[in-house]
């Protein structure tokens, strides 16, 4: 059975995802772009996200190179643990590239598909180009674990040093690859999400409102920035972040085991089995994509509803099939035990998942609309109320999977029950990318006037978007705190925590619990901040524009889009700086200054503070915006009437809430739990 | 020395407080109370306000019976407890009915001072009236546990249970006034603030907008509610909030001074410890408030800020000195260590209210101002970015305090700090108090038509009553954080915690610290959709009468004002009850259910997200208010701009975070405090 848990198996496992992204990247790109306008439009889409990638990335280098620097000058096996820290960094990045290069291809083929195919031919581009980018996401992160297992794990054993079995090194290192991949989450989500809603708000704000032109009219210079903001935060930013939650759940899982007393007796079995279930998701995420093809010609929800529950029912059967087979067995814990940890994961991510969905586009965004009619303060007071109460289900089921994960096979479960959630990350990923394609394709549409028919289509696809989007932000949360949950049990195992314990009865800890709970507002002030001075820069070019150049209004200019796209990327790229520092040093000072257990408050606090302002957030954003959707569907008004123009205020308030500071928070958690982790062993008692 | 640290002093002094509180309201019954009909409205207020508690009392009474008949059933000492607990139940009562009676004659007053007197005798008697209510709350505080404290420490000693010294029977029968404190405080203050935002916004939304007549027009029935409301949510509310902080930090720290091992040497002495330093902080507010008196022809903001200031130094002096004097130590601690701690809680106070001051009325409120020039949603925006910002200085100093007064006298610190903020509360309350008084003053003022001179002075001291209830609110959130991590510092010492710990790596802890925080979103939730529900209610009333009514609009009749009341009353009632229910029910149902452990992380928990919510909304609110008052004053294009339209949005927004919400969070972590540690000793490990 060996074979089956080595990492050369999860290698070809993941050159096999990675070849069906080739594929359907070659199919996309093969089919029909549409005519001149439409390729033209798409182009500066294209260019333009490639701009701000080339831009991040450059700055992105410079942030690697100092902390690869510092992890060789600091850690023990600094240098692995800076290798391995570019090369989590670099197939994020790489992940991110092709689901852009893909999504910014599939964009412009989707609204040809809707104009010449009808509906299904333009539901299969629009997922054909999210597939990339989710069997990139599943099979980079797979790939970039099992390689740096199979070189410090199974290829040659490191040296032991002070407190380090050969396997702690290797958790070690490992620990290095999900830090570099959760540096590279924080600048694509918070910049990505600066990005897009300076864009968006810039856009509407001159566009709309001054100059009276609609929404995704080619004379607004703003609009292809817009378009492009959809890509980088939806596709790059939400890539960014599963593949962080994805690449630390299945850390972590391993990092336990490797230092954990309970699983010494077959360590590297306990260390493989979260590969292994990892490994089983993406190829059961292989089998669901392929299923959408087959059932293409059905309705889209149901298609993308069925390829997702094909795929968790592979995934859990195949997951049980292979943890029967191997049999691993600790202390008191059934050989059993690790299945139900990846079942109540995954079991949870549907949860919070229909939850969600419930929340924003079920009765509650009903009650938003009529709320509308009474003026803005109540449409804000009925959201915000929605937001605050849509935050107890997902934590009750966080708690019960917590517990049940716990109760099965220890803190270790704990771990497993984030991998369970996320295993299937390709096939949720490839639902969530199709979102911000298809709403680009309506985009394009629109610009090259493709006619009411096929702006019904894309229309239709972009609702369906709109649900999926809504599903993926509450599972990209979910798994967010699942995983920041198993990165800290990990950290606790590494610093020696789990026998000294993080005592509450300890003040250090209550204050490290009050100061992560403060500097999660913190960021998120900071970030809603950021959009509002962005879009203020977006608004004053725009208004320049249709100023200075003659003729634009008149369509015998064309703007410059160029110069929009400028001052989205600088001020985002600006903009991250700050709270980026923030959640890096912090955990560090904390540490340092009040010992490791306040850093252990921090964390907790921090995840609390940042579950429940996420889902806040997300889900008043969410509501907000289909709130709007319902009255401009013709209900209470439709659109020009006050309860209209009252959503609109909601919807404009929920774009930051949902799209920038709400997901800024999964990333916060995260990137905090992980650099705990890889700086615990420098840790003591702290100065005070 | 040991008259001095007798509960008879302390009940001695709190006589003189009362009496000094007779005193006062003799003085302020006999100032003139102007002509008929301003007579003939403030006697609407008043009973109306009347109307409010005696069928608020009447619920009570059937939830202090059944709480208590528990207490006798359950509890060791139980029908000691349930004494107590309706002893502290019946002090808060009879503070908040001494102070709503004194508000509601002192208003008339002040309006009629203010005409007939000017600026000078107008402020005195507005402070005089809030007077009242601050030395009835401090005083019966006091006196309320010198009598318990005498009865069961000082006169029989009681009889030893197991796990029970005579100490820790004293102190549990103790924490059963506090208890009875913190019943009130939910009833008072959860269903006052939704009583006075569903009057205020029921009055507005038909008054102002639909009916085009002024703020507080005598044809709106809704009016008196409205006003009355001020007197419920600002005076009772507020004093009730205040008695059950500085009742329960004072039982904290005489709970921890009895159960832990570090105070046995004198343990009697570091019990009543505590009770000195509140007796101090009574009598030095009460020369505040003397103070007052001989200050009152200065400038008014410079008189109340110098009698805090006067209160504070006096109580600091005097405390150092007796804490000398006393010259208590154990362990490592110094006698000194004691006076730190309350050291670090009065200047926490003091920072705290501060850095409230400035978020609410210094540049930010600016910048909110001219976001609202955009619109609506930037005005939102601009404010939670400036509420979600102002979370970061209160949480720094609380832990500040927190580590300095562990690191003086260990756990004892922590609820000594808590004495510290609160051992003025006398002057504290009597400056808020201040506030809703001048601003009934104002409402009478207009209501029966004093002209603008009176109008002027009256408006002069009701914008100073802004600022001192911005402070007040931040003073508020500030002790009620310090409390409920004093009374759970006295949870962990009553249950055995403090040897076992909280360890945030047992999953049942985390579990209890997410089930914590999301409680606080429900509740707030719960509050936020119950003003507007109550709202709805009375704008259809209000619309009724308007409508059914022959001659209202013309002034030949009259509106049936009782009818808009009782509408405030049921609805404010009914609507507590849920909350209420869970508050109280959540912590044993956690305890029996997971432990005690994972109750101690559901206090963390709640305490964490409630602290920053509470700031969050109280500050936001407070914000959007002034950011409004400042346009309102000509800046930005004055009333009827558009940016004035946008800033009312906020305004309204902000009125249940800042009334009703963000008020409950400080009782909903109190209490849920108080009530684990009354059941303390019957939880164990949990079922799960």
């Amino acid at each position: 059975m060996d074979f089956i848990t080595h990492p050369i198996t999860f290698a070809v496992l993941a050159l096999v995802g990675l070849g069906f992204a080739a594929f359907t990247y070659v199919e996309v790109v093969r089919r029909p772009a549409g005519n001149k306008l439409m390729v033209e439009i798409s182009d500066l889409i294209h260019d333009g996200a490639m701009i701000f990638l080339k831009r991040e990335y450059s700055i992105l280098a410079i942030f690697i190179l100092v902390v690869a620097v510092l992890i060789v000058l600091f850690l023990p096996y600094g240098a692995q643990t800076a290798g391995a820290f570019v090369g989590g960094a670099s197939f994020s990045i790489l992940a991110g590239f092709c689901g852009m290069k893909a999504a910014t291809r599939a964009n412009v083929r989707t609204a040809e598909a809707a104009r010449s195919s009808g509906e299904a031919e333009a539901l299969f581009a629009a997922f054909s180009g999210g597939s990339i980018m989710g069997m990139s996401v599943a099979s980079l992160g797979l790939l970039g674990i099992a390689v740096v297992s199979y070189v410090f794990l199974f290829s040659y054993s490191l040296r032991s040093e002070s407190g380090f079995s050969a396997e702690a090194a290797a958790a070690a290192i490992l620990s290095g690859f999900a830090m570099g991949a959760s540096s590279i989450a924080l600048f694509a989500r918070v910049g990505g999400g600066i990005y897009t809603k300076s864009a968006d708000v810039g856009a509407d704000l001159v566009g709309k409102i001054e100059a009276g032109i609609p929404e995704d009219d080619p004379r607004n210079p703003a609009t292809i920035a817009d378009n492009v903001g959809d890509n980088v935060g939806d596709v790059a930013g939400m890539g960014a972040d599963l593949f962080e939650s994805y690449v630390g759940s299945i850390v972590a899982a391993m990092a336990i085991a490797a230092t954990s007393g309970t699983y010494y007796r077959n360590r590297i079995g306990w260390m493989m089995l979260p590969l292994t279930v990892a490994g089983i998701g993406t190829l059961a995420s292989l089998f669901g994509i392929v299923a959408v093809r087959l059932m293409r010609k059905m309705n889209p929800a149901s298609v993308l509803r069925y390829a997702t529950c094909i795929a968790t029912l592979l995934m859990l059967s195949g997951s049980a099939s292979l943890i029967w087979a191997l049999g691993l067995s600790a202390e008191s814990y059934s050989k059993w035990g690790p299945f139900w940890a990846v079942l109540a994961g995954a079991v949870a991510g549907i949860v919070i998942g229909g939850a969600t969905e419930w929340y924003t586009s079920g009765a509650p965004i009903l009650k938003i609309a009529r709320a509308s009619e009474t003026g803005p303060a109540t449409n804000i007071i009925t959201g915000m109320a929605t937001g605050l109460l849509s935050v107890v289900i997902p934590v009750v089921i966080i708690c019960v999977a917590l517990l049940v994960a716990h109760y099965v096979v220890g803190l270790y479960g704990i771990a497993m029950a984030g991998v369970g959630m996320l295993a299937t990350t390709g096939i949720i990923m490839s639902v969530d990318a199709y979102g911000p394609i298809a709403d680009n394709a309506g985009g394009i549409s629109e610009m090259s006037g493709l006619g009411a028919q096929t702006r019904k289509v894309t229309d239709g696809l972009d609702a369906l978007g709109n649900t999926t989007a809504a599903m993926g932000k509450g599972f990209a949360i979910g798994s967010a705190a699942l995983t920041a949950l198993a990165l800290f049990s990990a950290y606790q195992e590494k610093s020696g925590l789990t026998s000294s314990g993080i005592d509450l009865t300890d003040p250090h800890v209550i204050a490290g619990l009050l100061l992560g709970g403060a500097v999660v507002f913190l960021i998120a002030a900071l970030t809603m901040s950021s959009v509002g001075r962005a879009a203020n820069k977006m608004v004053e070019e725009v208004r320049r524009q249709f100023r200075e150049i003659p003729g634009l209004m008149e369509r015998r200019a064309k703007p410059d889009t160029a110069r929009c796209i400028d001052i989205s990327t600088t001020a985002a790229l600006r903009e991250m700086i700050a709270p980026g520092l923030i959640a890096v040093l912090l955990p560090p000072a904390i540490g340092f200054l009040l010992g490791k257990a306040a850093l252990g408050g921090l964390l907790a606090g921090a995840t609390l503070a940042g579950l429940l302002l996420a889902l806040l957030m997300a889900n008043a954003g969410g509501a907000w915006d289909n709130a709007k959707k319902h009255i401009e569907k013709g209900n209470l008004g439709g659109k020009q009437s006050a309860a209209h123009k009252a959503a609109v205020v909601g919807d404009t308030v929920g774009d930051p809430f949902k799209d920038t500071s709400g997901p800024a928070m999964n990333i916060l958690i995260k990137l905090m739990s992980i650099v705990s982790l890889v700086i615990a062993p420098l840790l003591g008692g702290g100065l005070f």
